[in-house]
């Protein structure tokens, strides 16, 4: 497919700001132009019922939720992936959201055998293996080690999988929709482990869940020492039952499913188990049969969330176009859009709060005039590393994989506004 | 009532790592003993129903809830507080939460005349008075200018409210908990009125929301060019019906009435409107029969939210103080723990972001051995401003207030552990 003819000119953020400053004769086409502009000096707008009968009281939702105009935000699941519900996952709903925070009610799920409904006065978090004194933690036991506070993304290594023989899903909710970023409260692994005393050998852990398939994955002891979080909240509040209620693994930057959620066990070693879940599953088969060994970091990537599929271009004149990015290495520094399919790069506005190891928000307005557009999102992390074409991942890589494709999303934005998933070369 | 005699002696996070880092033989009496303490290598933990059988699918809950072991975190009203529900307040549990996040079915909730259930489809923002160019905007039309995100707390005027006369209500969901803090994605106001055009002689927006009391505030110009945004997300989903959907105006700092919801007019002028709700109400007596004018700002604030009347202290030994801490001037620089009623006074932890004008988390890690406490914390603000006493406030300010009573909160922690609100002096 070749990239659009028609370049989009851009309106920078000053322009826009300058054009906005100069008042109603300047502001023409280039505008932020209401739908109903008007003289309407000394009218008041229509009285909606809402503005005419008392609405519901304080008492109504002791836990609130979202509006009923809302009821099409949702995580969705997508039956033919997977063989049962129990063993499968779900996606967010990207294109909905804005900001850097995933609210809690629409992180995407993914579990092994279901979610598992833990009574947190009956659990327990059990060290053993390569310890001076093994010991068996309650929940009151968890929360009287010093916490902390940090937000990070987690992605399963799955995400984009179905993007490695070409697109296939149309919506960024399927295709890059199982990640989230929350605030987690949490305390350092590391004070748990050396309450238990840390043998010399000791080189490797391996996570435990409490769930009926008992996930469970080897993380080395570096990784365990260094950032690894043991989180009982997420944005302020317990985590949520799909989330491993009332303990999971906070493991920065690194694949989904090492983050073993109900956690209740961590066994000490000195050498990795190869578990089911670190060699038959989680493990990428390269071209000539053989399989990268131990692939946990989730590297740079990005992707617009508006416009996609499911969030076409609804009005000429100005527009937001707006995505996330995010590396398993660090900051994302910069965020580059392209219009024409990656012919020509501009720099996006990555605005709110950059943490390490967490979703960036990015931001680019844009002026269309009903042309196509080929929208491309590159991310450039804080080493240096510049997100790759899903070409380049194909050279390296072939297309036996299913794990982590951090390749460059493109999306076709037709005349009338349309999106689809595409490809070009 | 007179401060405790003993001064328990606080654990160092330091002395508390070396203490963890010692391993089995040195952890004793400053360990974070486990409950279940034993020489546990090869034994398995009890193997419970939720690792035996598989849990629910990824169907279940396209919108997620928390865990059903968290029923009781919820918001809660007090009936004898006011007339009716429709023109009341409920509490955020804020004994149940931590770090920096409110999550937004927990965020408290005021209303003067019930929820307006809002259709976004139909909802309008008129821009009129002093502008050049009146202008109606549809969703779609504030959705095109660029976006922010920042987080900020929200307090209500009235928070801590029943201080005045003395400790009323047990617990810091009820003495405190009309503040939550979330990350919102928004319009800055700015861009929207400089789109209608300000004339030469405005000074002032009168901000008017869209439910059946027309609820409105005058609002300086300056501080409506400064930092004011018209926010449509909050923590990445749209706003809560209860919190304005689909559009509340965000006054960053200021107190939470002029954070008008279901934002449907902003009218500019030339001078204040000495609307109700900035007259009759939200409007300081002083003990001379005059008024304080225009009380925006929310001073600098903290409060202990775990020891508290509905979290009891559990165990002996370690322990860990959590507090939040907010200033509507800035960021918190300091926060003080006390355990003797004011007599000594150490530095606990901020830990987590800290942003202007939002809540921050501290943390302070104790030695408890049952003796009685009186719990106090104190912040202090970028600006050098410390929060008073509550007998500060009343020197200055008399006890006819209702509103902005930021002062300290003490906590009585007695031999058991039970903890009850009152005074000292």
């Amino acid at each position: 497919m070749s990239a659009t003819k028609k370049n989009p000119v851009r309106t920078t953020r000053r322009q826009f700001l300058s054009a906005a400053a100069g008042g109603g004769a300047a502001v023409t086409a280039q505008s932020i132009l209401p739908v109903s502009a008007a003289e309407i000096e000394g009218l008041p707008p229509e009285v909606a019922d809402w503005s005419r009968y008392l609405g519901e009281g304080v008492d109504a939702y002791p836990y609130g939720q979202p509006s009923k105009f809302e009821s099409h935000v949702v995580r969705r699941n997508v039956p033919w992936l997977t063989a049962s519900v129990e063993s499968s996952i779900n996606f967010t709903p990207l294109h909905e959201l804005d900001g850097i925070i995933t609210p809690n009610g629409l992180c995407f799920e993914r579990h092994h055998a279901g979610v598992a409904e833990v009574d947190p006065a009956e659990h327990r978090l059990m060290i053993n293996g390569l310890v001076e004194k093994p010991l068996i933690f309650t929940m009151a036991d968890i929360l009287r080690f010093p916490r902390t506070n940090k937000v990070f993304f987690l992605e399963c290594a799955a995400n984009s999988g179905m993007e490695w023989r070409g697109a296939q899903l149309n919506g960024c909710q399927f295709t890059h929709g199982m990640v989230h970023c929350v605030m987690y409260t949490g305390v350092p692994l590391k004070l748990v482990l050396q309450e238990a005393g840390l043998k010399t050998n000791a080189k490797w852990i391996m996570p435990e869940g409490a769930d009926a398939a008992g996930m469970n994955r080897s993380v080395p002891l570096d990784k365990a020492l260094d950032d690894c979080l043991l989180a009982f909240k997420m944005n302020g509040e317990a985590l949520r039952p799909e989330q491993g209620y009332p303990l999971r693994l906070v493991v920065p930057g690194w694949e989904g499913n090492m983050w073993v959620k109900w956690l209740r066990r961590i066994e000490v070693g000195d050498q990795p188990w190869h578990t089911r879940e670190e060699t038959s599953k989680y493990t990428d088969l390269l071209e000539d049969g053989r399989s990268r060994r131990f692939t946990w970091a989730m590297d740079c990537k990005s992707v617009i969330t508006n416009p996609s599929p499911q969030a076409p271009l609804l009005h000429k004149g100005h527009n937001v176009l707006s995505g996330m990015a995010w590396s398993g290495r660090g900051t994302v520094e910069r965020v580059d859009v392209s219009l024409d399919g990656g012919r020509n790069w501009r720099h996006a506005r990555i605005d709110g709060p950059s943490f390490d190891k967490a979703v960036h928000r990015f931001y680019f307005e844009f002026d269309w005039q009903g042309e196509p557009l080929l929208l491309q999102s590159r991310a450039i992390d804080s080493t240096g590393y510049v997100q790759p074409t899903k070409d380049e991942l194909r050279a390296v890589r072939g297309t036996n994989s299913i794990y982590h494709n951090n390749g460059v999303q493109t999306w076709h934005v037709r005349a009338g506004g349309e999106v689809e998933n595409v490809e070009v070369s």
